[in-house]
């Protein structure tokens, strides 16, 4: 008895994909109620260049790190998860687009679902992690994440002013992003990729009320006995130099990841 | 500034790439102590082709559900995690070999790890569910498995018979068992594949200790609301019709993984 | 060498003692964000009496089931829990008193912390349950409880109107509520009680946004090995009979939990 | 209507109550598999004694700290939680009998169940902390604890011999442990105790594998906002010098919990 799962020519499949596919759209998925947590700090370009492909340009030393309570996700029914994203600021040099955005270089999230989707249709190389929701005493707001009970990121943030309105419309008029992947995949039984390409995935934040301050992470280097498979991540991370902070925001936003739009660049 | 990071040619990365990777080599992996729970069930063969890509011939219109419950796992430096994976006897036709074994219709699993490297390293259909730790009432064992607090699937057994010495060392002759997967992944901002294929995932399971008896499997549907990304997954396996259950077994094993000699079919 | 620690009369502690207590003030802890889902039922007064104990009188045969999404919790650093409590209304005649407010049949809740106090410090019968995020599709919001994957009580409402300004601010004329428990601990090593009595933790809840709609329970029973703590608990829940259910409401509110003024009832 | 639950005299309940007690019986509950890593330290006697009741006398200024993976629970119908205990050697002054054991300073677990009624049914000073599985690499076994995502106890273990089959028999000849606890109730609305007074938990444990070794615990001090619940006892621990690691084994033991012969010491 020959087996009758076919693929229907360009329909959108997941893995399992024998429970069948649909046909492509364009989903851009809402994330309705979203706080971060940004704390920027500038770094030495030696140790920074070497994490960053060579088809982007590093635009300035600077390392991101945000952290983001997802609520309200379209997707999950209105379910929630956490995620901590660590980024660059790049230009893409593929092509001639000139397309600038943030290169993702490790995005921790505390549920299996949104890591999956995120390493396989946008390539943003999401990896699994328990983070705290984000805590405070009074203006002083902190999360952390860990594995296995052994904590390796700290954010710490205190709030010292609040945006205007006028700042949140201004900065409200550019609300897209570009996040930029890469997208990998090994060959099976032997060495090289099957599938290796940069990616970008867009997206938009409408920010609904907004906090500067100052804010600091602090990285705890683990041993490859406590994290396998996330030690030499965490530990060059943990190795680049804080040259300074450069700024820290808090902000409530509402997103929208146009996932539909992400594209393989050349 | 460009960014620095090159691939090694025939090297093995996994996202995020640009921490490095390593040069090739055929990993296998001890999972040093496993307590399974097998039922099996006969199905209606209409319901089930469907479900089989047509380079597999279906052998019997069978469905295997197998609890895991993984312990002294040696990538995770000894951690462990559960798994339910449903399979069904399969031969793949794509080439001559003639290779027969399970073909895997779904794999959840407890954590985010195994299920990111099952399915970008082998192909295994693993998505996310909460699995309980296999408990007991004297012999009647069972487990369940949920997804924000609804259930979705129970296994029950009851213990009749031990195996025997002699029944062990016969059934340890033959270790060896074929996974198959289909490795999938979509194109980005439109439909249709990037890559798309069979897989094989050899895998090695020792006997230490097996009993025999009676055991069942029991679907619950969900809706679409309860759960978006599994809803369609979870209600066709519970409208496979079950014309009798045909056996199930306990099993303390000890197995190997040999994600090294993972293959892609042609 | 004898031990040096000594309670300070008067003073309060918490198990372990010996790290020191505080002097008696009388704590009311704000929980800043909370989001709640109600649904009451008419039950069969001759199947719901025998949960009461004699100190109280039933003011009719009605349970009602609350949903709490508990966010901002001051006492946990503006952390959450989610919980789940069953009561019914009384009036408590032990004294002259002639107090009414609600009898804790039951609470549910995800986290240890609070589950310690409330029963210790407040006599409320909390229990542990993993407990669903409220979720939804459009204006039907569902949530659900379970023990190791196994399901026991789902919660589904649909909103159908919100309340207005002035009905809000008349509901908030009285935000005061008696929630009644019953706290008990046992003989060491026989029977029979060290402590037994009755008692009042009185509460406050501040509407913000109100809805109204239809909603149900419903109870799904468990076996003794599914659930050795609570299956009793559970099936006797689940075996009142529902007579018609006589409203429903989601409501975000703030509330004051006036532990310091719970006393106990004579 | 009035209430009809009534207590009967002389039986055992638990909160909630109303749902039914049972005649007192002598509980001893069986642990089917434990594996234990102990290391313990000297330290100074001036800090340790103000932790230790009056009614106490320390042995030596010793702590030990014991984590536990506790498998086949039988009150749990086989399921399974896990523990860091921390405890000093005492004799108890307040009777005759020269009662010698441990007092336990304070008991993390990872499970609610075991939680409440350890804290209710025993006085033992349990309270809630994520405590990851034990884990090795070859003959270095780790583990951790930590709160929301915050580390604050690693215990670090290297095996260097294992027990003869003599030394084990010989250990296995005294397999009674006194556990002291302290059980407290506060008032309610007032300062001072409902409820104070020393308790004996007797348990026995016989071991079927043993190592000895070399071991560390490692204490992270946390910050108020962190951990508002614990801050205090576990900045108290780790302010307590170590004066030198007394010791450190491994264990594979067979427990029994002898509830029913709890007792509450005058």
């Amino acid at each position: 008895m020959r087996g009758q799962f076919k693929f229907q020519e360009d329909w959108v499949y997941k893995m399992p994909v024998h429970f069948g596919g649909y046909p492509f759209y364009p989903v851009r998925t809402v994330y309705g109620d979203m706080t971060g947590l940004q704390v920027g700090f500038e770094t030495d370009p030696e140790k920074l260049l070497p994490l960053i492909p060579e088809d982007f340009e590093l635009l300035k030393p600077q390392v991101n790190v945000q952290y983001a309570n997802c609520r309200e996700v379209e997707w999950m029914a209105g379910g929630d998860y956490r995620l901590i994203q660590v980024t660059a600021p790049v230009r893409y040099m593929g092509n001639s687009e000139g397309l600038v955005g943030e290169y993702a270089l490790v995005v921790w999230e505390n549920k299996a679902c949104p890591i999956i989707g995120g390493r396989e249709e946008d390539g943003v190389p999401k990896i699994f992690a328990d983070i705290a929701l984000e805590r405070h005493n009074g203006d002083y707001w902190f999360t952390a994440a860990s594995y296995e009970s052994v904590n390796f990121l700290k954010l710490d943030f205190r709030k010292t002013g609040e945006m205007s309105e006028g700042e949140i419309a201004e900065a409200n008029k550019n609300p897209k992003i570009n996040l930029f992947g890469w997208r990998y995949l090994p060959n099976l039984g032997k060495g090289g990729a099957t599938l290796s390409h940069a990616t970008l995935y867009p997206q938009e934040a409408t920010i609904r009320q907004g906090w500067t301050g100052e804010g600091t992470v602090t990285w705890t280097e683990v041993t490859p006995e406590q994290h396998p498979l996330q030690w030499k991540i965490i530990n060059t991370l943990a190795g680049l130099p804080v040259v300074r902070f450069t700024g820290a925001t808090m902000m409530k936003t509402t997103a929208r990841l146009n996932v539909g739009d992400s594209r393989i660049l050349p």
